[in-house]
Formats: structure tokens, C-alpha cells, sequence
């Protein structure tokens, strides 16, 4: 019973990196479609969304099926409901990654970005999908460095964020509003991604600690 | 052991419906201190807003206790997995909430939106204080009917959002960019509050159906 259970977990681990992974080849693609104006990748990434979706379905499944079957507790326990957890946030995630392949894809043939803040999103998009790969990381290895260099570099996201705004309300701005519009959706988008990844993390620490970590606004 | 369970279960039940309510009253606060620029409203919202993140701490605590003494399965477990869920789209609906009224607190003294969206702004904030409302209801009672308004409710704020967007990338919009960043996230954050309602109500109807509905996007 034991070492079924332990293969079960084993399952839903494997399950969550796959999740993972596939959050990681959206927004790789996203943030490509987005900073190179690509219009058919933008197109594979709201097409492939659906597919992180039923993935968390099937997870969510999975893991009421092992609570309901093999009655874990402790730590056991605790790993179900990270679990839960965890595939939750990785679809918001993808969701996100959709949403900017979608302002991508609302804006083409035109660039979604003027030029002054091309440099800007380029950075965080850059650092999502740095994120999103030591997340996959993070699931595979439960290594905790890997937690805090994500908390790091959503520190980096936040600076971005907020210089996004102070350059769209600085006097120096030209762009029109589709511009503004644009640049405030894109920039919570990337700060959002990388938010959800440090909740996971906060997670994955939670499993480690026992300590429940609450997620952060 | 049956009869503790129910009552345990009507415990966490009850607490679902104080995070309710007090989101309720954070979200009818954050709009009127959002329409009226009504900054010590929107102070209030702020520090409230950990009295509902520790509320869902704690809540989840309990949850994962129950998971642990009682061992439910069949409906029971879906009970206590969809409590789980509904504490983490409470908890980030007291976010949004707080978000708005932040809003309003970096704008003061000036007003939050310029005068052509208030009266979108104002139906999309009474939309969202009766979402709210219902959803309490809908926890006290589990009357699907509610979740169906609720449905119906965030179809009618959908279109708001699309209203603004349309409004800001007009030819008539006069606002600067500060106006249009503003109404792009308060649009945005209205809006979300609405979907995180709807997917509570989705995981109401899990409960009573026993079939799983992913989270919308």
C-alpha cells in the first residue's frame, strides 16, 4: 500500500512538471510573439492553452482520487493539497502567457510596444521564461536555491513594473492611448506570471517546512 | 464520528460565508471610495485586507485538518477540496477589492476616472457589490439560481470592460495617459473580481453535480 502510495505521489509529481514544462514553451513563445510581433506563434499559444487546462483537470483528478483512495496524512497529506495547489497556479500561469500572445496578436501588423519600452518588456519577458524553467526545476528537484533565485528575479520583475509606469505617465511619453493601454495589460501580465511563480515556490516550501505560506496579493 | 464531521463541515461552511461577507464589505467600500474619492475608505479597504488573507489561512488550516482526523471521501472530500478553493478566489477577490481602493488612494485628491467613464465605472462596482452580495447567499444556501444571476451579472460586466476599452481607444477619448492606465486596471480588477466569483459559483455547482469545472481564464 505504502509503495503504491509513493508511486501515486511519484505520479502527481511527474504530472506537475509536465504542467510545468508546458507553461514554459507558452510563455517562451508568448513573450517571442510578443517582443517580434509573430502572429502564428501567438496563434500556438492560444491554441495550445486548452492543453494546460485539461492537464490541471486531469491533476486536480488525480489528486482528489489519491485523498478519497489512500486516505494520506502528515506530510503525505500535505503534499496532495500543495499538489492542488500548485496545478491551480500553473494554469493561471498559462493563462497568462495566453493573454500576452493575445495583445500580440490584437495589435499585428503593428508592433504591441513602442520603442522606448521595447527594451523594458524584452527584460521581463526574459526573465519569465527564466522563471518559468526553474519552476520546472523547482518541482523536478525541490531545491530551495532554486525558490529564492525566483523570488529574486520576481524582485527585478516588480522594478520593471513600476518603471513601466513611470514611464508611461512621465512627460517624455508620446505614445498614443492603444499605447498606454498596451504597456499597463503587458507589463501586469509579466508581473502576474512571475507572482504565481513565487506562490509554487512558496509552496514547494511549505512541503519542506510545514509552514503554510499564504498567497501573496 | 459521522455527527462531528457534519458539524465540522458546517463549520467551514460558516467560515466561508464570514470571507464572503467580509469581501463584501471590502469590495462596496473600495468602490465607493474608488467612485467618490473617498480616501479614508480606501485606507480602510487596505488594512482590512489581511483580516480576509488570515481568514483564508486559517480556513485552510482547518481544512487540511479535517482532510487529515476525518479521511472523507466520495462528496464529503469534494466539500472540503472546493473549500479550499473557494478560500483561494475569496482571498484574491479581498486582493482586487484592495487593488481598486488603491487605486483611489494614488489618484487623491484628484478623482480616480475622468467624467465620461464614471457612470460605467459606478454600474460596474454595483455589479460587482451584488455579485458579492450573492455569492454570500450562495454559500449560505447553495440555491444554484444564485449562481446563475451571478453568471448572468459578470456577462453584463464582460461587456462593461470591452465598453472601456472601446471608450479609451476612441477618437473621442480626451483623457491623459495617467486616465487611461487608470481605467485599463480598474476595468481590469472589476472585471477579474467578477470571473473569481463565477468560478466559486462553478465550484458550488462541482459540489452539487460532482462533475469538475476547470477555472475560466
Amino acid at each position: 500500500m505504502r509503495e503504491v502510495f509513493q508511486q501515486e505521489l511519484r505520479e502527481v509529481q511527474d504530472r506537475l512538471v509536465e504542467m510545468s514544462t508546458l507553461v514554459e514553451f507558452s510563455i517562451d513563445n508568448a513573450t517571442r510573439a510578443f517582443n517580434e510581433s509573430d502572429v502564428s506563434l501567438a496563434e500556438k499559444v492560444i491554441a495550445g492553452d486548452s492543453r494546460i487546462d485539461s492537464a490541471a483537470k486531469s491533476l486536480d483528478e488525480l489528486a482528489i482520487d489519491i485523498l478519497a483512495r489512500q486516505q494520506p496524512v502528515a506530510r503525505d497529506l500535505r503534499i496532495v493539497v500543495s499538489a492542488l495547489r500548485i496545478s491551480a497556479s500553473l494554469e493561471r500561469m498559462g493563462d497568462l502567457a495566453e493573454h500576452i500572445a493575445q495583445l500580440a496578436r490584437y495589435r499585428f501588423p503593428e508592433k504591441v510596444i513602442p520603442k522606448s519600452l521595447r527594451s523594458t518588456f524584452h527584460e521581463m519577458g526574459t526573465l519569465d521564461v527564466a522563471i518559468a524553467k526553474k519552476l520546472t526545476e523547482l518541482l523536478k528537484s525541490e531545491d530551495v536555491k532554486l525558490a529564492e533565485e525566483i523570488r529574486n528575479e520576481d524582485d527585478r520583475i516588480d522594478e520593471l513594473h513600476v518603471s513601466v509606469f513611470d514611464a508611461v505617465l512621465g512627460e517624455t511619453w508620446k505614445g498614443a492611448a492603444v499605447d498606454t493601454v498596451d504597456a499597463t495589460l503587458a507589463s501586469r501580465y509579466h508581473e502576474r506570471f512571475a507572482d504565481h511563480a513565487v506562490t509554487i515556490a512558496k509552496n514547494i516550501q511549505y512541503l519542506a517546512t510545514g509552514n503554510l505560506v499564504g498567497s501573496d496579493s
